[in-house]
């Protein structure tokens, strides 16, 4: 443990690591592990639903129920992609709208519509002195900043293993300025947590004092497992019937992380009543989605068993990197107590711990060694992490040859960064 | 003129009208002109589109500076999509947001932000007490719809050949309430006029009291033509600048009638300012809209030769259907005195006016007859013609045989209904 190894020495090892430092950036790399974009062999993997239809087949663009799929109309999307998307998401057709090209414009959208129109016949939220929304930290930048801009007052709820501190929860949901949450349930953004049944049950059955509060349910990782045995969710919408609450989650997924980000198709699922209010003020906004996009889709997925043996091979194509990550990581800093991390089961991302204030200067030295990384403080609210200690590390889109680079320049930051900052101590 | 017909001879006339109806409603016709939808000859036009691209090329997917079009990233578009519509518009590429499958949702899009984080940095619409819309009417009824539910106050502005009534507009916008304005300047839904040089040129000069003040410009028309000497409209972003405006327009359009509807590319154009402005509250919604679909466009359009060199097939396909349309009407209605109507040089629609009090009747008549029509008012806010004399006839969709027998069917019912009307009084 690095806390224990005196300042002579630990002076030694700067002047080590300063020179290993030079080195680093001498080397002039352009590696990025910002996002979690798929690499070019992951999209490889889905050429073909750019290449084999329409083909020459007659009629190629007539759907279930005879509509043509090149024109306009079918507002929630083509049957044949409401059965898909609610394959995928254990949900009955009726409950699926079937959406643009990512969740996110979903999500947004939803969010917008309780601002401008309320939710289900309540008070728009523009209408209200206060928003409050409940942010799980680590989290996923882009639903914090959604709810930033449209003026909520963002509240950090903490995580544990299993998902959202649920006792905080709670008790936060007791406040009726406070309308909302963010969910990833299954390989969080960026911890790869996997939330557990007594979570999905505690939130299934919240009882907050707005009535128009809704679980912003991104299962965008529903079916993105590195392994076999990885755990499974619970089915959010069947708990909250359970529950008697079946009203209290909107739930989102894409195939941005299947087939091609951002020229994906994504999914709306939620109660009859929710679904029924979204498409009146949907239609208002759209005719319909791409439906040749949806029958692309469908053609190629076919089903949910086609959708899984297609993330098998995405799988096979991204375990190594994460087990790269975790090798390097154990051999680098494990025993020093200057990092801890998560090593998830599927999804897209490894959270780092550094020690405390140390995260935006390791970033920062990446950066100037040519390595980016997601900006430190993404992961919270405002963009500020409390303890400047949390770096998500996106391995999936350098080849593996890069991300051993980018990782051993990683590691070699942590190190330079953790002795600086034992030496000020 | 059937004013001048007495009495009794429009009771035996509405004798013979009646038998003729009833047998028209025994053939079990179900034709629908109700909406702009492209026939199925004109979709095939776009079907190498489809086919055509990606094909086997290698790296078909790489766009202009390098980017992978498969994978997350360049939010207003890629480069080549960019100059596309561009040069649709007659507009830099800079100045253009490549947007989602059809322009409805930037329109609604454009219109949302302006009401929940204001326009330039003033103060959001929601918070307005009360916001105004002009409605240059007979219009489209979607736009009427987006500020209706959005909770505006709409108000109709007469057109008459050259576009709106431009005094009645220049004094509607000294009240700071007012907003913005619809305008479809080439081809309006559903009258077909083209706004005259004076008419852009003084839109152009306006001086709003509100400084938030837009023109919802939607260029969905702007390459349209049936007739290579169609008129053609100022460029309104030009005219802005030269009248020290640049700011006061969003111009809009897309490929929905070009190649897909509803699978088609859109595009937002405006001045620098707006640009910014818009791509500041885009980039929280979306991370990028489809952009192998504006790959496929720009692939299969090229550029405005090839835009323009596609839109004459579509005409030389359409125009035949607008020529049966005025051709029927004439030879069935004209010199009665109970109908005019529109003779378009391009876009979608022909307007057709009944004997005041008479359109709803119309419509219902062919309704039963198996004729659907566009909605009796649709084309007025709040789907109110306070005169009950607009129909807008979509002909597109049908073949020429079916278009036939739904204006056979169309002219008797307005002949039956005005009967009717004229015995009444």
């Amino acid at each position: 443990m690095w806390n224990q190894i005196p300042k002579d020495r630990l002076k030694a090892m700067h002047c080590e690591l300063e020179e290993a430092y030079e080195k680093l950036c001498a080397k002039g790399l352009k590696l990025n592990m910002s996002r979690g974009n798929p690499g070019p062999d992951q999209l490889a993997l889905s050429m073909g639903m750019l290449r084999d239809w329409p083909g020459n087949q007659p009629d190629a663009w007539i759907v279930e129920g005879g509509a043509d799929a090149r024109n306009y109309g079918l507002l929630d999307g083509i049957p044949e992609a409401k059965k898909l998307m609610g394959e995928l998401l254990d949900v009955s057709p009726d409950q699926i709208i079937v959406g643009p090209q990512a969740s996110l414009n979903l999500m947004y959208d939803a969010l917008a519509r309780a601002m401008l129109y309320g939710v289900l016949g309540s008070t728009p939220w523009c209408r209200l002195p206060k928003i409050r929304f409940l942010c799980p930290v680590p989290g996923y930048d882009r639903h914090f900043r959604i709810t930033e801009k449209l003026g909520f007052e963002l509240i950090s709820v903490p995580m544990n293993e299993n998902g959202p501190d649920m006792d905080v929860v709670e008790e936060l949901v007791k406040d009726e300025t406070v309308k909302g949450i963010w969910c990833v349930p299954r390989f969080s953004n960026p911890s790869g947590i996997v939330y557990s049944d007594e979570t999905v049950r505690r939130i299934a059955a919240l009882k907050p004092a707005a009535a128009d509060f809704r679980v912003m349910w991104d299962n965008a990782y529903c079916v993105h497992a590195l392994y076999p045995d990885a755990p499974q969710v619970l089915n959010i919408l069947t708990e909250c019937d359970k529950a008697g609450n079946p009203d209290l989650v909107y739930e989102f997924c894409s195939t941005s992380k299947i087939t091609f980000p951002g020229s994906g198709i994504s999914a709306f699922a939620a109660s009859p009543a929710n679904i029924a209010d979204q498409k009146k003020w949907l239609g208002i906004q759209t005719i319909s989605y791409d439906k040749l996009n949806q029958l692309r889709h469908v053609r190629f997925l076919r089903n949910r068993e086609g959708i899984l043996a297609h993330m098998e091979k995405q799988a096979d194509l991204i375990r190594p990197k994460f087990e790269l990550v975790q090798e390097i990581l154990r051999r680098e800093l494990e025993g020093t107590g200057i990092g801890r991390w998560s090593d998830p089961r599927g999804g897209y991302f490894v959270s780092f711990h550094s020690l405390p204030g140390c995260a935006k200067a390791i970033v920062e030295r990446c950066r100037k060694a040519g390595i980016t990384l997601t900006e430190a403080g993404a992961t919270y609210p405002y963009g500020k992490d409390p303890d400047d200690s949390n770096i998500r590390i996106a391995p999936t889109f350098p080849s593996i040859e890069e991300l051993q680079l980018a990782l051993e320049g990683f590691t070699l930051c942590v190190k330079l960064v953790s002795v600086v900052e034992r030496l000020s101590i």
